[in-house]
């Protein structure tokens, strides 16, 4: 029970424990359900009570969700899926273990299905149009657990019907570097189908290149290299191991924004406006389908042409070359073609969102969001029911205090559990669209736990700068799993960590992309996000991500037998979520360290000056408004800093630190800019929107210096560089306004 | 004494004036210069204090700002428009009287000015190009105060220069159907020069309309029978009365957005990035110039042509015909042209607002702001200055009892003095650009005091629905001067009403356009605004404005004279002004009746329902949704209503009640939507958007159908109006939400 350390009262911690339980069960009033009235306006953390709470997370019941969530298949909008919905509402309306209230909002969403009737295919063609070879179009059934009828067909999400066929080119990853470099070696690439790997590009990204160069259809696969450290025979596969095994396929969305693609910025109600299908954007130019590995070995080790660059090479243990077509000398005669045909359909399909919601005792219109989403490609064991199994432990045992009358927290907790992710963060977004205001007006933070254990070596946290600290108070207070003496944040430094001018040695928290439900939180709403996980051990494997992500075989015999045996690595999740989330609700003053910013906006400056100062004094543009900003935020929030220590020493009225809160809350928004990125759908938050570049710096002014490098002076390209400087420096002056003493300007 | 009414304490306003002197001074810490520690967090509004600081406000001390503030023209960015900022400064530092703060916050911003050099000119030239007849390029010096070297001579700001010459047509008030009108009856308008009369359309307007008809030069004149009532002899005209005389020219900006012309978005700081002037749009495209009645009758009383319709008729004496060129029985030869000579220049200047600021002892960090620009065209007495001598009594009172310590509002106050409100709103717009996150945060509502006093007549409020009801009860509890035995709100009630279904009759409030201040922060940060002036009795004068308006004749002597001799009207602009900054800045609950909206979307509804129905459904469309969210908004604010009347009844926790007010505070908020009007410049309000039909109703929805109305079923612009249907709905749904209990979705 020695879990708890650095609590300073010079108690065994398994006392501790104990004293936590009677605290909380005889001190608090039991009718603590009807909120207000019987608690204090400055109602803080009860450290005691988070310690019984993080106590009370439960391994084999977190093994027991997942067993039940991961029993089907469970693709959005599928029966199962909708069962699942049922399953959230039963446990969150539980009236021993529920919240106070849960809710289902559903939306009519455009999705895409392959066809029943007419399953996709990838075949070699002689020239006669004989089918000489055609790849797999399910995965093996090599555990009984990858057969079912709801098992879907690997496919690409979006990509648009069509057969085309011609010559086969091996083009890497499908950058646009990738093609460029196929055209420098005089490669025809017009009416070629392309055969990638997965990573390195997005997927629609691949298809986008792809279909700009003049191919006509696109194969992606996923390489061992890329995925099993090289391993690639049955035997060193699943079920052997926990590595893909030869014929599992990564199905995916291949639409290139996120949202339903048909509502953008509106919830799809019934009622909604929608895009006519001719004005959707961002779907696959051409039609696109993800295959195995031995397929793909069946059709890169027989193509021809010249040798592909060494970086372009693989573990399907031959030669890649780069085509087009196959070799003379192999298994198909060298005029044979590959067509790639493809039946996708859209579909409108009703997906929901699940809403459980805690009401706050003192401060009920500050929420505290923690969602996740519900919908698989499959079975989706890890991903997401992973992450679903931790949020109904962790809402359990809240649930469970909460009924008992021993807990309710100062400010309002709400989960989620969102539909249709996988086809573009779909659920989450429309979510955000709907209670677009009152969730940015009211919003504390969002804690994203999607696939809660990659792996079992150490915590893995992406956020904004203000989750920093509140994430290291909880992992510095939680044991490692399989260590008594590690705290999870001495185990986290071991893994990942930076240098941090004000801070030492610390674990680096990572950046927000796009790549889960925390995306229409950061980049629409402005609002503190995070995504909490355990991953690998980054010196062990160069693995792109866990080996039966997105295929049949991410099942929870897959997860119970070697992602995480024990489900320790998912406890220590559910403890260091648990954790933040207590902190964000309960802590009178707000665990928001906004001056954590002013090392991010430093490094971002000092990347600018490095990368793009040389370009932007050859065009007579200065960093000097930039400097001046930063500076003005770093004096700013050292100030705040001094307001917040001096009043945590006194004794504060409730008014003067939810003012304080308030500023905190809301200093991400004031990075928000709705006309930054106008061609940038969703994304307005002006230091985390995409970035072209591989420099951390100010994204819209490295994309403008970018777009402008090869223009010359004078250029609208150079107007808008001189733009995107404007708007970083006007939402830094703008943030630095809002921390500075509130009555003054 | 006796103005202050119904406080229900059954004293005689003398005696509880007195009272009100009494408590002031002995019941109140002197020390609350300090704010927070000495103030409960459940302070509220002191009517006694009210009372005292209503009872100080002084119509002598407003005569005097009026005298000092008009005494030289104070022109935008000219050296007295300097001096003003240091005469506010000045005040607002002052150790006796002075505020908390402030401070001078300077902009970089396009101005426009004739040459001094080469004078703008109107004349006509016969066909050898001999000058026959030149108008007046100054205003006539009546009073020896209109012929100073700062008076500006009258042009139109922004209009490009250029010499244009050609044949004159008369083009009514220059709408696009009084151009199309012309061309109806087979005038060919290339090539010709424009004289129009103010009103109908916008100043840009009529340029906008004139060019795209070809016209290559544009007047614009003020008619007798639009400003005068149809008088326009010398003896019948200032200064013999207070009309316009012949010579008086009405300046003005041509530009058709708001905001410095080169920074949208952003504030024009010296290192912002500033447009192209090739890029920069909404500047008039022709020469332009306008000129007096005594001008216009020389042109247009000469005209040759048929003759213009009965509604297109003035009061200058003679039939209006409508060219093109002259009658051959007139003053000049009928081939004479009218030649435009626009020498006009573009300059950079530094603009400065003035920020005074006290600081709020409970919620400092929420703003009642309180504004008026500075700048006028000459010598400005009415606009702006009339407005500006009651803010600086205003801050007088106000600043005198806090450097006694007497009184700290609640909340803070923030009063304004913006620069170049004359060039298109410039000071006050670039002030919501630099503070946008700040002031959208925190602001409770915006208060526009501009022109104090157009007549005598009546008070006249515009507003959103949410000011309402303070408006109401401040106008209820003041005397309406000249009366002993009406207040404000019963004289008010007389001249202008509306029979309200929730209240009966009550005065009728006006919406906000772009016409001062208020219009940033209502359509571009969704602040709850007001503009509040004294006015005429329709009844009794068809006047477009008071008609000096613009002229180099809007002077001391004038309003001294003519507008409100002994300033009784002024001071009750002061009074319901303070009135309702007080009831704003001191209140525990906030006097914002959000619940006035559902009146407001309940008359909209009706209006789009009856006059947009029939298309709607002819085009499939379906009006179902709109009343869905208007009735759910309708529910929320009452059941928010009633939450408020409980809570009102008992003694809740201050936290309870910022939590409700910041729901009354946001509500406007939820109405904007940045993506709804994305060729409106910072026009965001979904409700209050221009209109471009003239019924009142959702004006997205209403300039969507009015465009689509001739297309086809199925085109884009009917795409357009379910488009704008949906913006509207979910708006609504969205600002239901946050009226909903604070911890419910």
């Amino acid at each position: 029970m020695q879990w708890v350390k650095g609590l300073g009262l010079g108690l065994g911690a398994a006392a501790l424990f104990a004293l936590g339980i009677i605290l909380g069960h005889f001190a608090i009033p039991k009718n603590a359900s009807s909120p207000a009235p019987s608690t204090s306006p400055s109602q803080d953390l009860d450290l005691e009570i988070l310690e019984t709470i993080l106590g009370q997370l439960n391994a084999d019941r977190i093994r027991e969700n997942l067993r039940e969530l991961s029993r089907e298949p469970h693709l959005a909008s599928s029966p199962r899926d909708e069962a699942l919905v049922q399953l959230l509402l039963q446990r969150w309306r539980d009236p021993e273990s529920g919240l106070d209230s849960a809710e289902v909002f559903e939306y009519q969403v455009l999705l895409s299905f392959p066809s029943q009737e007419q399953p996709n295919s990838v075949d070699v063609v002689n020239s006669t149009g004989d089918i000489l070879h055609t790849c797999r179009r399910t995965e093996e059934n090599l555990t009984g657990e990858q057969g079912g009828h709801d098992v879907v067909p690997p496919y690409a999400a979006y990509a648009p019907p069509g057969t085309p066929q011609g010559l086969l080119v091996y083009a890497n990853q499908g950058t646009e570097e990738d093609f460029k470099k196929l055209q420098t070696q005089g490669i025809k690439l017009e009416g070629t189908i392309a055969l990638t790997r997965y990573g390195g590009a997005g997927r629609g990204a691949k298809a986008v290149n792809a279909a700009r160069h003049g191919v006509i259809g696109l194969l992606v696969y996923t390489d061992p290299a890329d995925i099993n450290d090289g391993l690639r025979l049955p035997n060193e596969t699943f079920p052997n191991s926990w590595h893909l095994p030869p014929s599992g396929v990564e199905r995916g969305s291949y639409y290139e924004y996120f949202g339903d693609p048909l509502t953008p910025y509106l919830p799809a109600s019934p009622s909604s406006f929608r895009l006519d299908l001719a004005n959707v954007s961002g779907f696959p130019p051409i039609p696109t389908q993800p295959i195995g590995f031995q397929d793909a070995k069946d059709l890169l080790c027989n193509l021809n042409g010249s040798l592909a660059p060494e970086a372009w090479q693989g573990a399907l243990g031959c030669d890649y070359r780069l085509g087009p077509g196959f070799r003379p000398d192999g298994d198909f005669p060298a005029d044979s073609q590959v067509k790639v045909s493809v039946y996708n359909r859209l579909e409108q399909r009703n997906s929901s969102n699940v809403l459980g919601i805690i009401h706050g005792a003192v401060e009920p219109d500050r929420y505290v969001l923690y969602g996740n989403h519900r919908d698989s490609w499959v079975h989706g064991a890890v991903d997401p029911s992973s992450g679903t199994a931790v949020l109904l432990e962790l809402s359990r045992i809240l649930g469970t205090l909460l009924k008992k009358g021993t807990w309710r927290p100062r400010r309002s907790i709400m989960f989620g559990s969102w539909g249709a992710e996988e086809f573009g963060l779909i659920g989450s977004t429309e979510f955000t669209e709907e209670f677009f205001s009152k969730l940015q007006e009211r919003t504390v933070a969002y804690i994203n736990v999607d696939i809660s254990v990659f792996a079992n070596a150490t915590l893995r946290v992406q956020g904004t700068p203000p989750v920093q600290s509140v994430v290291f108070s909880a992992a510095k207070e939680i044991r490692s799993p399989g260590s008594e003496d590690l705290s999870i944040y001495d185990n986290w430094i071991r893994y990942f960590n930076r240098s941090s001018p004000v801070y030492g040695l610390v674990p680096s928290v990572g950046s927000l992309g796009a790549g889960s439900d925390y995306a229409p939180f950061i980049h629409f709403l402005g609002i503190s996000s995070m995504d909490i996980a355990y991953t690998y051990d980054r010196s062990k494997t160069s693995a792109r991500i866990y080996p039966t992500y997105h295929t049949a075989f991410d099942t929870f015999g897959y997860v119970d037998k070697f992602v995480d045996p024990g489900f320790s690595s998912h406890q220590a999740v559910a403890r260091t979520a648990g954790s933040v989330l207590l902190r964000l609700s309960d802590s009178f003053f707000l665990p928001l360290n906004v001056g954590d910013y002013s090392e991010t906006l430093r490094s971002f400056l000092q990347a600018a000056q490095q990368e793009l100062g040389t370009l932007l004094e050859q065009n007579n543009i200065s960093l000097g408004p930039l400097v001046a900003a930063v500076e003005e935020f770093e004096a700013a929030a050292k100030a705040l800093g001094q307001h917040i220590a001096t009043l945590q020493k006194g004794t504060p009225d409730p008014l003067q630190v939810r003012m304080l809160n308030d500023q905190l809350m809301l200093l991400e928004r004031a990075f928000l800019n709705p006309r930054a990125f106008p061609e940038e759908r969703y994304y307005s938050h002006v230091l985390w929107a995409p970035r072209t570049s591989s420099t951390a710096t100010f994204p819209g002014l490295a994309n403008a210096c970018s777009r402008a490098s090869n223009t010359s002076p004078g250029s609208e390209a150079w107007a808008e560089v001189q733009r995107q400087l404007s708007i970083v420096v006007v939402a830094l002056e703008g943030a630095a306004a809002t921390l500075r003493p509130v009555a003054d300007l």
